[in-house]
């Protein structure tokens, strides 16, 4: 009686299991998601549980419509968000939704991200974006949704995949990548480059951008064309 | 020759181990309690004693007159705050006083702190709330029964069970839930709103609250009567 | 060959090897001394060894004219520091010396740890002292002596049991105890009330002193004739 | 079929564990590096490994101009300036790059970190330096060279053992040292002096430099002719 998407489940699970490895939330804050792009399914944690008390078959896989098609838990109640963002969003393999200490200090501050430095400018090369707060009319419609829609308002000229992190006004960071594993990765790079701006910030209030030129310098070393970091 | 409290005792023993564990206080600082209602009881830690010391045995059960029902060591030092609390709050199955640093920090400023976020909307619709400083009178009396009554006065107009923690100013914050393991958490929530809200003022000093609706649902999703955050 | 002073190193020993437990400092940097007042000898921790290659035998010996009495190794660099402090401070039982980050972000800051709240008051009624600056010339004199006499000058009106810590000013902190493990536990109570201040320093510019009175009650139920805090 | 760097390559490796350990970068950010000066070759991380997927053996040794002598992973993408260090620094046996929060902040405010106390002038006695920003045309040329030029104009009118590390503008610290160990020792140190710089910052904007009598009291008591501190 073997799951049909237990690869996916697995996948989805050890992802989820990072969040608190690398301090990414407390108790059952955030939530991480694995897409099966050919079955038009993904995995995802269910809500409210303890991340050291999940096995990999209590993830919940849910279709594109947001239905459960297998499990018996009640999948994270940003479910729908994440549904947003894999129907509308190409190239995404997996979401990592946290609410990270840093990173959702500048959400609550409503404000961008600044590109202070190469570590930032190694992953992404403009400020890690903001979305507008959400409006009473949103909020009563459908909530998790319209979260989808406030981050796909935000990407309307952005590439997903140049830029695989976003703050949500208000609430805390969403990131993504081709994969749960790349997704969780990027949670964990935004909240230290959030606290290193946070730092930077704090030793002057006359901090400036990184200069253009550093900033593509940096990321196509690692994303371009012609990049050399790392092997292969 | 078992004890008449054994479960209640364990139950305050596995709480007030969360405390180090959730690193939300150094040394012997903080204590929580756990209540029997039906019995008029509640166990509490024993005053000054290392958490890593403690032993479910170790706990002291104390009835609503603050006297020592079971137990050989004298209870912790707040206890009549305790059982004011008790007393005079409905619902409460469950109270932790700790001393972590980022709540503190707020408490020390004598500040409520301000609901910039759905981390603490999750929890609460208000900022939470900071007591008056105790008077010097007051002090005079009875101090530790005095600060249950500046808790009650601060709650006089609010439910308990809706905002499940304060800030006692120049103190620290006291938490509270329906239960001893419920209240730790609340704790641990306490503590890290008040590093993001930290973090949120650090960076802008124009930081506003979120929006009303945007306050309502996401406690709602968590705790109004459609709730649909975690399972059943 | 049993060494005449096992107990006494032993005790030094356990002390230092909570520096880094306690998170007070990293590599070498910080020390703590066990005084055995009959024999008119301290047990110090050996200059520049890492605390985790540290063993019991390890720990020097030292007479209260500075003298190495037992061990091979080189003594703390900070030797005479403790040694005037031994000397003129009654009732010590134990020093330690820390760069713990937050108070000695305050020494360099060259002020005191202003009482904001109830778990500095719980340990002492005052600020945290910070000495002055040295001077060239004693500087040029004998610098370690000179650290303790800078001590000494800043407690001429101070009961060194009442205020058992102070911040040497560019420098970092010292705390002491009536025991080696209660120096390390004042050091530790300092940090964290160095962390706290600047916490509550960062939220609010306009922060005030805990009043007289709340000051008094806290120290007292701890340290009072009629204190009742603890057991026994 | 043994290597014939293999011990080169060991002290390479355990050097860069202790970047993680020492909590000095996070995922696969920073290298470090071990020079054998005899045989005119550096052993250094590869390139965007994990460091606890590492073993000795994934250690890539590269001669002075750059070529790799042995090893199949390409090296770190930063070997360049490791290179250009090496070549132009005298005494160096060890270096260092890594993104340590603080010390990244520093680089991000384009500031020296003031020499505001003795933790500071433990090991260095001026405030540690900050690069200029690269310009354009140095970006375009060869990106990882002209960061190692960039330290070395910096350099100029420094000794490299008596300054061990840098900030690099806009991008994050090197340090460096005898050996490869010394080199993460003294990136240890970097961060621990940057957050206590911060911190002192935070608290006052008025603070001010160590006196200089000071300043070189401290770093003689530990590398000056009659040095005093460690054993031997």
């Amino acid at each position: 009686m073997g799951s049909k998407y237990r690869e996916l489940k697995e996948r989805a699970w050890e992802a989820n299991r990072e969040i608190p490895r690398r301090g990414l939330a407390i108790f059952t804050f955030g939530n991480v998601s694995a897409l099966d792009s050919a079955a038009g399914v993904f995995a995802i944690k269910p809500s409210g549980v303890a991340y050291d008390k999940l096995s990999w078959d209590d993830m919940v896989v849910v279709d594109l419509d947001g239905k459960t098609v297998e499990g018996t838990l009640r999948p994270s109640s940003d479910t729908k968000t994440h549904m947003v963002l894999y129907r509308n969003l190409r190239g995404l393999g997996g979401i990592a939704h946290t609410h990270s200490t840093y990173a959702t200090g500048w959400a609550q501050a409503r404000l961008p991200i600044p590109l202070y430095g190469t570590t930032h400018a190694d992953h992404l090369t403009e400020d890690i974006p903001c979305t507008a707060v959400m409006s009473d009319e949103a909020v009563e419609r459908d909530y998790e949704l319209e979260t989808g829609n406030q981050i796909l308002e935000c990407f309307r000229n952005r590439n997903p995949l140049h830029t695989p992190m976003v703050l949500v006004a208000g609430h805390a960071p969403f990131a993504w990548g081709e994969s749960a594993e790349k997704a969780v990765y990027n949670a964990g790079v935004l909240e230290e480059i959030a606290k290193m701006a946070f730092i930077t910030r704090g030793i002057t209030s006359e901090a400036v951008r990184l200069p253009d030129r550093l900033i593509r310098k940096h990321f196509e070393r690692k994303h371009g064309k012609s990049a050399y970091y790392g092997q292969k």
